[in-house]
């Protein structure tokens, strides 16, 4: 049975430990965290064998260790917690960046680093709000192995197998660049749109009687600036400058639009409205 | 028993005849629309008790009629309307965008106009997406009666009985301006945003896998975008261009500042996700 880490027990890492448990998979998870609170709860719930502090624990003795913190110190923890692995293990992590991170796993050719990224997450964080059921049905991004030379097909399967055992349904072999300028779409700008609106709202004049007056629409645009994990994702991906602007740029044609032909911007609208219709997303849980 | 028409059958006025059919209110339903299948559906479904085209309908038997038409439309039908109706009568509508609305209202005074916006909706449309309970727990904006000088606090009573009837749980009295300036932000706002990132996703170079990664975040981000009844609101509320272009001017800064300042853009962000997180805002249904 192989021995894994999981480094930060917050909504992701506590989700992963939480569902390969429930799903009896054949993994021994050790879990690693700063908080002892957060390990003591992860403990009492089964979902992890052993906890120990990030300084303290004995990485040199898994197979496979995922990196689950915030993102900036994801970043920082790569190198240092490689060079404290088994020679030829496999490290991996959740960011939802991949080109900074996948470049960063490069510089090192102790273990074969995979870059993966569970597309799945809520507005809630920290070990309270992991679920087992988080992954049920999601896609993870796997990028393609990068650092140590040999055994990179097994450390790639061996990624594979830990999403599959979490409930993932659909693996997407992609590589990092790719990778950061599709979620650039689909979750980092939406993600500061969201952002931004949220601050219009507080900002605004009658912000009181807003909030009174904010229904289901809301809720639903503004749920993901709501969510502590994506932001520091998206300070990690190189697009997000150029296509936050080209956002602004395209608002403010609409705000004009509406003003001068405002025919002509509802016709826009409606097609938007049809396109949007028409996608196939994941169903609400 | 009060004799009332609806206009238009679509997801807000065929869920309003729908939800006083459910409750058993005490109303006889005139239901108006062009589509005479339509007309037939809510007939069978028992929300109306007779239906007519618009050109034919027999508004002058009616003691109350509520227009529920798409904004563009629903602005040419009042004066047209009201000179149909029977003197002292009681006209309403259903419009997101109050002060444009009700100023058409108050070019009569043949009945009086009270405007009233109910904060529900889905992004489906159509008789076919209408459902009883879309009002259960809403909130409803009601301005001040305007048009005919008498008779208006029976007519403010009126339309808070209807919206009584279709289960509102509350009733919110404000005046058109105030009213624009906080859907504004509870509501246009957040539309245009949810629209402008779906036309960004549909214009991305690497659209087809943006929309296989695209997961729960920008599903919920986007919904409002597929709503088609906010467009045509906000189309005639007069502080949307302007808080559109303040949108554009904060989304832009907030990109450089991911550029420049990172860990301030971070700060930044995170306090916003904190008072996302401790909004109150109504429960998905």
């Amino acid at each position: 049975m192989d021995r894994i880490a999981i480094v930060g027990l917050g909504l992701i890492g506590g989700s992963l430990a939480l569902s390969l448990r429930d799903r009896k998979a054949p993994y021994r998870v050790l879990g690693v965290d700063l908080d002892p609170q957060t390990l003591r709860l992860a403990k009492e719930a089964g979902a992890i064998e052993q906890g120990a502090h990030p300084d303290e624990a004995p990485l040199d003795s898994c197979d496979l260790v995922v990196l689950a913190t915030p993102a900036a110190d994801l970043m920082e923890a790569i190198l240092p917690v490689a060079r404290r692995m088994r020679p030829a293990a496999v490290l991996t992590d959740v960011c939802g960046a991949k080109e900074a991170v996948c470049g960063r796993g490069a510089q090192q050719d102790r273990v074969v680093f995979v870059g993966a990224h569970p597309m799945a997450g809520t507005e809630f964080r920290g070990f309270a709000a992991a679920m087992p059921s988080l992954f049920q049905s999601a896609t993870v991004a796997i990028c393609p192995a990068v650092g140590r030379a040999e055994g990179r097909a097994q450390a790639d399967s061996a990624v594979r197998a830990l999403w599959t055992s979490a409930g993932a349904a659909s693996l997407l072999d992609v590589d990092a660049a790719t990778h950061d300028r599709a979620v650039t779409y689909a979750s980092h700008l939406p993600y500061l749109a969201a952002a931004a609106v949220v601050e219009a709202l507080r900002d605004a004049s009658d912000s009181e009687l807003a909030r009174a007056l904010a229904a289901g629409g809301f809720r639903d645009t503004t749920r993901l600036a709501g969510d502590g994990t994506v932001s520091g994702a998206a300070a990690l991906n190189r697009h997000i400058p150029t296509a936050a602007r080209d956002l602004s740029v395209a608002l403010r044609a609409l705000a004009d639009e509406l003003e001068s032909h405002p025919a002509r911007a509802l016709e826009r609208l409606g097609k938007l409205a049809d396109e949007r219709r028409r996608m196939k997303l994941p169903k609400p849980r």
